[in-house]
């Protein structure tokens, strides 16, 4: 059922190209509800890639942005259950517009206030779910054995869960990892490439998060803009381990490489 | 009425580097309430500069600790309701107190929250209201149809708003941009310079206030202290451009060129 | 009393190199309650090291959390009212556990909140208190005469103090200054090296505190992960500080150089 894998040619295919010109042609406003950890990189990725992002978390506040933003990003990260109820309004509210939306269940599994959070959002059926191998396998009811931000379980072994809670959704679902993997349940993508270095910066897998809300936001079909961004960032991580001898030179030279990906090709 | 433009010259004025030197020897505690998203950058501009930052934000140590800054800086940014409390002890006490504090209205406008506290705020007169074109001509009355972040307006569309602004609070009005200006009502003085590659970068914006900040904690006067942190801004982020590629490499060259500026001239 | 200075030679001990490994191998799973403005760097520091950070601060998420990692940190930085809480239940959770936690009391000494809260963590008997020279004044009941981050006193003033804060818990307690001490009330040891540039890159001095407990989750004793953390900053600071112009080079340098660290020696 895999595809051959993508993303893995020297050069991005055209269409990840398009997809890049599109969104830098659009600004998608890009709504982040997420771990503090993890802001200003995801920040730093959406301004990179073209989009526009705004970190707006107040629950009194949703109500009103929701509607004004091309994409919503959910990431569990550093949950408070202040921020878990503007999750819940934000989630349903997007559904309801139809508002694309991303869902990321970080360290979902050990911990029960996220998991029951996370039971609730899948349900509100998010455009694309994203999580490592352990979060994935969480999700789909199985044990993960994950130690929250960790992957301590192959990509590869939670490809039917993921599956699996495509078909819960309807929708997209991404597993991270050395090589990731979209799938909608029907279809199966692999997308390898990137460099072990991205998983020295904290923030990493949520700005790739990020990254698939911009093209959520350009007005991407769901699969194709989880694959484009995970493409994107596999080409722009390669780059950047090429040039970095540790994850400091490497965060600045991603940020770098993905404000130049397109440019002069 | 706009005087010619400030800190076009291929090096700072010599006020601009008298200001500098004050401040890195009076090393100014910065105080910030502030976008969480922003949090670091603006930290580490204080320091770039020679000031001294603390992000102290707990309605209980308000009180305590306002009295013990040279300077206040309220950013509306990521704004939550127990901040919001916050922000209105703070401006009312740095009123009262007569220290010097700078308010950045961002993403005024759109959500009715920040918008009446922006309005309670601006009451309180602060020495300086830093913001772009949307934010000015929301604050000042006007529909600035702003994305939040993103100005959509070109700064010279809101120099009517932000005098009338700067009449209404008796101080100074700062309005960003690809130049930026500064008013008092009375003068008007743009300062040209920086680098697109500045709003790449997420909190640059929010930064601009806390450098403002640091030049009012060293005891300039207001509107030299607005002029100043635009111009080392201009100046820096114009170094910074020559040398960067990307959005990465600018950030750290921008605080590098920050805390060169000045050195061995 | 003092020990001959650690950490002076060009190349570091190899026990230093022993410690590094050993974290590599283990991942030490590092649990930070901390400074919403240092965490981002805390956690690429651990991650640097060879550790996992985790940034879980629900009240709601400490019970199921702390037993699963491997080392806390505290750190008072931006505190607010439910994080106080969060703390104090993970503080006396890691205690009755006997989870090894290192204790940071940021700006304590002019802020009742965090003045009151530091007592009582104390009281808890922390495996290490880490803080600069007013800091460990003021918990040693002296007046620090601290401006929160700044530490406007020398580390060597602080030397005695330091001696009774370990004393009063019965482990050891590290001054932080241009040259870092450590000490079990019987024992002192001095880590020079470092670079000026490491005090104009906010939140180093936390990071530390991360680093020191990496090594406490890497099951060292606390004296040696103590020296350990020291030891390895000065190393990478003074590298990083040999390459950079500036703070914004060399925050990324230092990470490059803490992860390089031990690697081809």
């Amino acid at each position: 059922m895999p595809l051959p894998p993508y993303g893995a040619a020297r050069r991005p295919e055209p269409e990840i190209l398009q997809a890049l010109a599109r969104a830098r042609k659009l600004v998608p406003l890009v709504h982040c509800l997420t771990a503090s950890v993890a802001r200003e990189l995801m920040a730093n990725v959406v301004l990179a890639l073209g989009g526009s992002p705004a970190m707006i978390a107040a629950d009194e506040e949703i109500e009103q942005f929701v509607p004004l933003a091309d994409a919503l990003v959910i990431n569990l990260g550093s949950l408070s259950s202040a921020g878990a109820q503007s999750m819940r309004r934000a989630a349903a509210l997007a559904s309801s517009l139809r508002k694309p939306w991303l869902f990321d269940p970080a360290a979902v599994g050990a911990l029960s206030l996220r998991t029951e959070l996370a039971r609730d959002l899948l349900a509100l059926r998010p455009d694309i779910v994203k999580g490592n191998a352990s979060e994935i396998l969480a999700l789909a009811g199985e044990d993960g054995k994950g130690r929250c931000a960790d992957a301590t379980v192959e990509a590869e072994l939670a490809l039917e869960a993921a599956g699996r809670v495509a078909g819960r959704t309807g929708r997209v679902t991404m597993v991270t990892g050395a090589t990731d993997y979209v799938t909608d349940g029907l279809r199966l993508m692999s997308v390898p490439g990137g460099h072990p270095l991205m998983s020295r910066v904290t923030g990493t897998g949520c700005a790739l998060g990020a990254a698939a809300a911009v093209f959520l936001g350009a007005g991407l079909p769901l699969f194709r803009a989880a694959v484009t961004a995970s493409a994107v960032f596999a080409f722009a991580g390669a780059k950047a381990g090429e040039e970095a001898r540790g994850p400091g030179g490497f965060a600045a030279a991603f940020l770098d490489q993905l404000y130049l990906l397109g440019e002069g090709s």
